[in-house]
């Protein structure tokens, strides 16, 4: 593993016992494509990254300090995936907070992964998770640290060719992928979870709800079984159509295939290669 | 804060950002009590390190070599909190874990609360949560890393006067407090909440369930208002009656006064300071 680390805007790649990031994930994190020396959808991720703060109860620490943290580490990277945790910093035992609190900041660099072209064209085959979502809606939204439940989810398929798990909640509704948010088509509306009781609101599916109308609500789970298009959105690895879940195989459809477009258009970093514009 | 620290067996007090306990809070922890140079519940704790580890999917370091790390940090110590976490290790960016494990072993040692004489007789008031613990059943029962929802609980109040925060689950169940497990008495038995859908099995509630007949089921929240006795079971505070809570006041009573008189000739370390044998 290497990857290229800053914290607290010290070139340093350890932090200390006591962050509370790691004896309660008391924090939040951010994970931006960079491509040419700038990260994607920086206003975004960081607006998501506010917000984290805020329904935790800590103050985040600047835009400015952090932009220049990550600057540096970014500068020459033609393309990279830049990650961004803060916490809520160190502290004694306890879940208490202390009253004066100095976040940590840590900004790691990491290998990018590559939008394959037959994966955007073809669309990928993903994994029904049996792990489900839990309901709690004090951190719905929001990219916090806790994320045991996608880390079970995640480690449920070993095989390459699945390139995604498809995870409902516990009452059973299709919300997300561990790392993607989900969209589903049907009679020529596209749709997307409400992300009011779990779910991370992606900076993807963030965009994507300024470039179309999608009604955001919740889904049963089987509608995905008679959607016309399926496809996940994510900020590191764009739109992908679901191909094939649960025995069933789609077609890549038109609404996908005109979001993409624009997506590429407007991100070129995250074109699969051949169809990258030179 | 002034904390003793070990990292895998080395006197450092840092740990790689590369962590999984602080990307994902993939990890559980323990905290034991440490009287005269002993772990009070050693093999308790560490067999629910061991469940949890199991829950996660990564082999627990050996007990051996946990023992040996912790003896060499408490050896001199009359009085103080060991904590323990084990997480999976490090890893690149992504949930899925690597297919070599090699789990980080955390050592700290912290102060020891009190046991207060008056916290011990009278009881203690404590806050009604409006956090919610989410019923996620695959993470029930063991101590994870993943623990905001206790953060968010214990940031609920500020008054001294309260010493703990009772929690319900989100359909409405009383569960747990903060920090310690919950038991009722009505009608001169005593019932503990069912922790198959979320709460710790705590050590000392697994102590209680040994000494006593005990009920393990679904409450409802109606049934603490009409309670003969409620106390808290924590492996760091004992047992302590709740006194008020929610407008209600109630006295200690005899099974709760019983448990405490055995446990503190048991566990001498857990009795307040006055009452504690010479």
């Amino acid at each position: 593993v290497s990857a290229t680390t800053r914290v607290n805007g010290v070139d340093v790649d350890h932090v200390s016992v006591l962050d509370r990031g790691l004896a309660y994930g008391d924090g939040v994190f951010e994970t931006l494509l960079i491509a040419d020396g700038r990260a994607v959808w920086w206003d975004a991720h960081l607006a998501r990254m506010r917000r984290g703060c805020e329904r935790l109860g800590f103050e985040m620490p600047g835009v400015d300090l952090l932009a220049q943290e990550c600057a540096g580490l970014v500068a020459d990277r033609t393309r990279a995936v830049l990650k961004i945790i803060v916490t809520r910093g160190d502290a004694g035992r306890g879940y208490g907070a202390p009253e004066q609190t100095h976040p940590t900041r840590i900004v790691t660099l990491h290998p990018a992964p590559n939008p394959e072209a037959r994966d955007c064209r073809d669309g990928i085959a993903v994994h029904e998770c049996a792990t489900r979502l839990a309901i709690q809606p004090r951190l719905a939204g929001i990219k916090h640290l806790n994320r045991l439940e996608q880390v079970l989810a995640r480690s449920e398929w070993r095989e390459p060719s699945l390139r995604e798990g498809l995870m409902r909640d516990t009452d059973g509704r299709p919300v997300c992928a561990t790392a993607a948010n989900l969209f589903v088509v049907r009679g020529g509306r596209l749709s997307t979870p409400s992300l009011t009781r779990c779910g991370v609101e992606g900076t993807a599916r963030a965009w994507i709800l300024m470039q179309a109308d999608v009604v955001v609500r919740d889904l049963d789970w089987d509608e995905l079984a008679d959607a016309d298009e399926l496809f996940l959105a994510s900020s590191l690895r764009g739109i992908l159509p679901i191909a094939r879940f649960g025995g069933r195989c789609l077609e890549p459809g038109s609404m996908t295939r005109a979001l993409q477009q624009t997506l590429w258009r407007e991100v070129p970093a995250l074109a699969p290669a051949p169809e990258r514009p030179a």
